[in-house]
């Protein structure tokens, strides 16, 4: 088999250009691994600026969609990104047209990936997207392929590199939130504007996919619950390391009795667990099966060339005629995502206070926590003062306190906070993060 | 396509018991996933003994060489182990007849893979053995297909959980190497004659065909390296700790000047790498490339169930149409492999020295290292007796000392030491133990 793979790429962002140079730096590898060329015969991108990559006997094509069924071409790889047109009409036109579709458009796949998997599978061709999560991480392949014997009980990862990022120089430098967020924007590891990826959007849409490949339930977005890491505080990092967790914002996607439960919030993990140790950019995911056990998979999340490799291989295994359901199961066979409510979410909390400093507060907290059946792992409070980072003017009259508790739900917990602050022994908004075991 | 793939399965330990299991339990799952049922229709083993799995309907066949031609079979799977006969008859009678052949045995790969993948190219059937390397951790599918657009400069991994628990527990409990050894036949993580796994044998069979898969050359143990653990002492363990390492017992596979070079052997880790990580008997395998910068993958190397659900992975590939060459390139193209030679490895050393207790014997350590332009990193010398774990006797009479050196070459640091013993000023045979950048 010496024919080539004709392929048709769309956008020449940073991934556009790094594929666009792998696949001219490793032709003759890749040949070989593949039993036949990958050839690139056309392209289309915003603009015809010279990027520094070799075109030369590679068509332009004005328009992504008469691009992504040109005759020419066997597979249409969509690099432009963003979940509606271009790139939308783009993919569904090339599948319609019997082109198998190489895409690293995670909101695409999000809002869209049932029904281009719908229709993948109506024109017996291959959509593929290791690209759209975790970077160069070959995860997509590792839960559709390789743990395809395993029952999944747990899928959890950091899977945004910029709040990872934000994160590890918190807890390094004991800096604040909004200090870092400036510092990750100045060196390009967050975008103007943050929003998404700080606020965990881009973390749900990852994990929507992670979930459907492990649980075989519908990728929807919608499904998720999401909050980001705005609120976390460096006192909330310190509190961790004194009681054995870090932060991370984790993606989790979990069985329960109730079905899938999809969230992305603030996770407290002990600290000497495998994705505690992953700091900076740098992207992992854990997945607990019953076979397999515990696997875990660390790698960058993002970049042009680590995201171009994941491109390169479902584009080999495209060549080669691999044929699986771009979802692990028949997209017929996926069940519907629902959002299970976060009330119904079962673990332990961390909790911080400002506990007015008036005789009865530690009584009223104790009694608030008591009548929703909630114990205690560790209490810590500290005198006024006696923690450099918290506020001067509250710490006159008030007193930082951190509750950890056993496992318990979150509606008793909200709850039991709610009586908290209407008991007035509080001042402020506490602050709640889940902790994750892992 | 229902038509479903009938397996001939041999071997029914541990490994083969729990495959039989997971082919039962997740058999809907993985019909609908594969798109056709995974059937099993006969197996074989060395007695008929109750193993507590449902074989209803499985036919008994006596001969392995028989039923890995057996008319009725699409792929033949062999879980015997031993690099010779019954299996390697077997399995070259399965591949002749055009059956695709799944396996987990590294022994009879290491020695035979490229013959095999021959003849496996030659009937244009699949030879995949995702279960050979790491148990449950899908490292062969990630080099061969994950990471195929990518130059890989290094492989490195902690292959052997027998060697990776010892260690723990040296460096845990302060414990010798014996006592552990003892202790992990005990609990069944060490066999009664440990030698293949404690000598770096096992390990050395694994980063052969790691090796294979990543550089393209053919699996050949014969051209790795191999050194043991059974050398190494709590004081080893107790210094890299306060030098900031760990010790582990690594197969390293890693591109240089002179080709690839691979070796096992002690090794110390920088303490903060992912790699120092991984405790027991769990292994991870790391992986540089250059377009996916570092992968690492962490899971259970070894255990029923999680090199079962190897297997069934590479089942399901095969259930599914997936062909790729079992080394990833076609045999044909495979370069040899060369042991390279020891002394050319570049690298910092860790040495300890029992310094006899007399004027002149730091001058001459000095100068011997000097003389071979070994610069020094660290230097510890400790009064005798300051040091718990050492030999009362020879501490009256000798210091230890601990040398880290910075990048040289082996032949350096091994004539520098001779000249040292050989000028009288050190009791016994120094330790050396390689440092590996992480």
């Amino acid at each position: 088999m010496s024919k080539p793979l004709k392929i048709g790429l769309a956008g020449l962002g940073t991934v556009g250009a790094s594929v666009v140079r792998l696949l001219d730096t490793h032709a003759t590898s890749l040949s070989a691994r593949c039993g036949r060329p990958l050839q690139l015969v056309a392209v289309t991108a915003r603009s015809r600026k010279d990027r520094g990559i070799k075109l030369d006997g590679v068509r332009w094509v004005d328009d992504p969609v008469k691009l992504a069924t040109d005759p020419e071409i066997d597979v249409f790889v969509e690099l432009m990104g963003g979940e509606g047109d271009p790139a939308k009409a783009a993919v569904e036109a090339a599948l319609k047209a019997g082109k198998a579709v190489v895409t690293a458009n995670k909101a695409m796949l999000a809002r869209h990936g049932v029904a281009q998997a719908k229709a993948a599978e109506a024109s017996n061709v291959q959509l593929a997207f290791e690209a759209a999560v975790a970077g160069g991480i070959p995860i997509v392949k590792t839960l559709r392929e390789s743990l395809v014997g395993n029952e999944f009980s747990r899928v959890y990862g950091i899977l945004n590199g910029t709040c990872n990022y934000i994160l590890t120089r918190m807890e390094l430098e004991g800096l604040s939130f909004g200090d870092c967020l400036k510092d990750a924007q100045r060196l390009g590891y967050a975008e103007a504007d943050p929003t998404f990826d700080i606020e965990g959007h881009d973390t749900a849409q990852k994990l929507a996919i992670l979930a459907s490949l492990a649980f075989g339930v519908a990728v929807d977005p919608e499904a998720v619950y999401v909050e980001g890491i705005s609120s976390i505080a460096p006192e909330d990092l310190r509190a961790a390391d004194e009681l054995g967790y870090r932060v991370k914002l984790l993606g989790v996607a979990v069985k329960t009795e109730q079905g899938i439960e999809q969230r992305v919030h603030p996770t407290m993990v002990p600290k000497t667990s495998a994705i505690a140790q992953v700091m900076g950019v740098t992207n992992a995911v854990a997945i607990d099966v019953d076979a397999a056990k515990e696997i875990i998979l660390v790698g960058p999340g993002a970049g042009g060339m680590a995201t171009a490799s994941s491109v390169i291989s479902d584009l080999a295994d495209i060549a080669r005629g691999t044929h699986v359901p771009p979802f692990g199961l028949p997209s017929s066979q996926l069940k519907p995502s629902a959002k299970l409510p976060m009330q119904h979410h079962e673990g332990g909390y961390y909790i911080r206070l400002l506990a007015v400093d008036k005789p009865g507060t530690a009584a009223a907290i104790a009694h608030h926590l008591a009548e929703e059946d909630i114990s205690l792992e560790s209490i810590v409070q500290r005198r006024p003062g006696s923690h450099g980072g918290d506020d001067p003017k509250s710490a006159s009259a008030s007193v930082p306190v951190i509750l950890v508790t056993y496992a318990t739900n979150e509606d008793a917990v909200r709850r039991a906070l709610a009586a908290v602050v209407a008991a007035g022994v509080v001042a402020g908004t506490p602050q709640l993060i889940r902790i994750e075991k892992a």
